[in-house]
């Protein structure tokens, strides 16, 4: 265990401190933090070993021998407990030793079996379940954090712009989204922050597509959703490409995609419903005629992970807020056919938005 | 919902009836998978949507429309739901539909969230927590699966072959690591099974090692430990490789790793207890003077995850069986030296074992 811990540094101070809050808030004087992304925007620790304790007075990271190196260099403010056995007696002794009477935890994060460990240690701790604690907070990004979505986003485009070079009829979409990956990372990516989407042809009316052995061909479309984790965060991106003859249908169904992308981006600002934003695109898309197409939400916040809070779909309940980093990305998918989708990276500024995002939206 | 499911082919139809005899075993009626690699295991079914209800009668699918396509084509014996909100009120609805009266899951699957939830809508159906019911079933491969396996490792050892041509100093550990997930993916992997370790000189003795923009330099060791996910099964390897004069520190080590290595292959064979086979690699690693820097386990199960059953190290309460697929992975790691680890997959047979891995163990 390391000696009395040190004070926390910015950003990690006023984290912890906006955290402190609103546990007082919610009368618990402990919070359980298990999720690793929680773990390294509260500390900065990157190691995969938590669970990180927030109390009144300290931070005390919970972890194992391999991470001693990293809590030292990363989170030298926490005080570091190096467990042995990973077990939850080691978790609970450490609750108990800073006198934490009621301990929240995010019950999305915790298995029932975790739960019942510690349950059957814990009295007189009470074990306090709540639910979103740290998403808000995580929401809005500070200036250092929207630096670095931009560096990601710039990592990112710059793939795209190599994998252009390099594209040819032939080549099949695995082969093409390992490229895009492969770029990324020469420019210094971790990876991908989710799996690429590379669809050819009819292929890109699925959503959800996983690239396969398909090979792009000479008058088609091919659709790339992608994004990099870089420096810890999330670009996302989607640009569809053009190979020769293109059905009128698609070209069609673009105007109208392009118009529901340009227009739901001018009505972002801080105050809005994020489910008016999507409506703006919606009702575009629907008049049109393609509504039961568009068969997904207009977006979702990114930040440590690429689906994170607000989430931007009819049925959310968010209120957009400067800082948050959010995607649009309308699309029409005709089965058979093909499929659009257009999609950039929108910050929420005080007075209105920024598209951080710089790719052009129409290529060949 | 689809018509009366049809009857599974093999190898689902045994692996469902082998499931069906341990869940009547433990008294229970109905069994929740929520894993995605234990459904697709069990039904072939590859959408990252689930569960699966399992009942004395039927394999249900419960899933949304995005794998609505997915589910006919990949698991049309099953009865397919299709969700409109994934909440848990669509799957207690179909427990009750099929008269559960005893339903269990796995606790290390559920969130304390779900099982709320679902408690909630319960009665009079009984959630019951079952441990290690799929857990063994998976563990001793079928032929199909012991071919996959085989093919994976095919592939990841193709690409580190590819690699070596392409490799030289220079190169930072990110950079080798991103050609060597490129080189696996363009031979059909669908990627790395697991975040490959490149780590150059002094790095490789950390044994959990993140590839960073370290280069690397003449006169080093090079370790990289590194496995494709291909037709989903995992392969898993690890090889060091040497760039001119070494220090002679490590070149002992090698030869002990090199000793510990075969020597716990030999004596792989069904019915030893897999703490036995961890006690022959340790024993020589200890009586060469090098205990305390061999501090992980020998091994574990590969299959569809690269870590699962059996665990293959000191405190392993299992014992090895025919058909289960094991890494042997003795490493000695010297702080600031270097580290030395030799990674292999091995077939426990009916009489003894077979090392699936091909490539050479000592390469330059």
């Amino acid at each position: 265990m390391s000696k009395t811990a040190a004070v926390p540094p910015e950003p990690y101070a006023s984290r912890i401190s906006n955290l402190r809050t609103e546990l007082a808030r919610r009368k618990v004087d402990g919070y359980l933090i298990q999720d690793r992304m929680d773990q390294y925007w509260l500390t900065g620790f990157t190691g995969e070993d938590g669970p990180v304790l927030v109390t009144p007075k300290q931070v005390v990271l919970l972890t194992d021998g391999r991470f001693d190196e990293a809590a030292d260099r990363e989170a030298p403010f926490a005080r570091k407990v190096l467990r042995k056995k990973r077990t939850p007696d080691e978790t609970m002794r450490e609750v108990k030793r800073h006198r934490v009477s009621r301990l929240g935890f995010n019950p999305n994060h915790m298995s029932v079996a975790e739960f019942d460990a510690l349950k059957k240690l814990a009295a007189p701790v009470r074990l306090v379940p709540l639910e979103g604690v740290i998403k808000p907070l995580r929401a809005s990004k500070d200036a250092g954090e929207v630096q670095r979505v931009r560096a990601s986003i710039q990592v990112a485009e710059q793939a795209f712009q190599n994998l252009r070079q390099w594209l040819r009829p032939g080549q099949t979409e695995r082969q093409i989204a390992a490229r895009l990956v492969y770029e990324m990372q020469n420019l210094g990516a971790q990876g991908e922050c989710f799996p690429t989407i590379v669809a050819a042809g009819a292929n890109s009316s699925l959503p959800h597509y996983e690239p396969g052995d398909r090979a792009l061909r000479e008058n088609e479309i091919l659709l790339i959703d992608w994004g990099a984790r870089h420096n810890w965060y999330c670009s996302d991106l989607t640009r569809v490409l053009w190979f020769g003859d293109i059905p009128s249908e698609l070209k069609k169904a673009l105007a109208v995609v392009r118009q529901a992308h340009d227009q739901a981006i001018a009505a972002v600002r801080p105050g809005i419903k994020a489910k008016a934003v999507d409506r703006v695109a919606r009702d575009i898309i629907t008049k049109a005629g393609y509504g039961k197409l568009f068969n997904h939400g207009l977006g979702h916040g990114l930040g440590l992970l690429v689906h994170e809070a607000p989430r931007v779909a009819k049925p959310s309940t968010d209120t957009l807020l400067p800082g948050m980093v959010i995607t649009i990305e309308p699309g029409i998918y005709m089965p058979g056919i093909g499929g659009i989708r257009l999609e950039d990276d929108v910050l929420v500024t005080e007075t209105g938005y920024e598209v951080l995002t710089t790719l052009p939206l129409e290529l060949s």
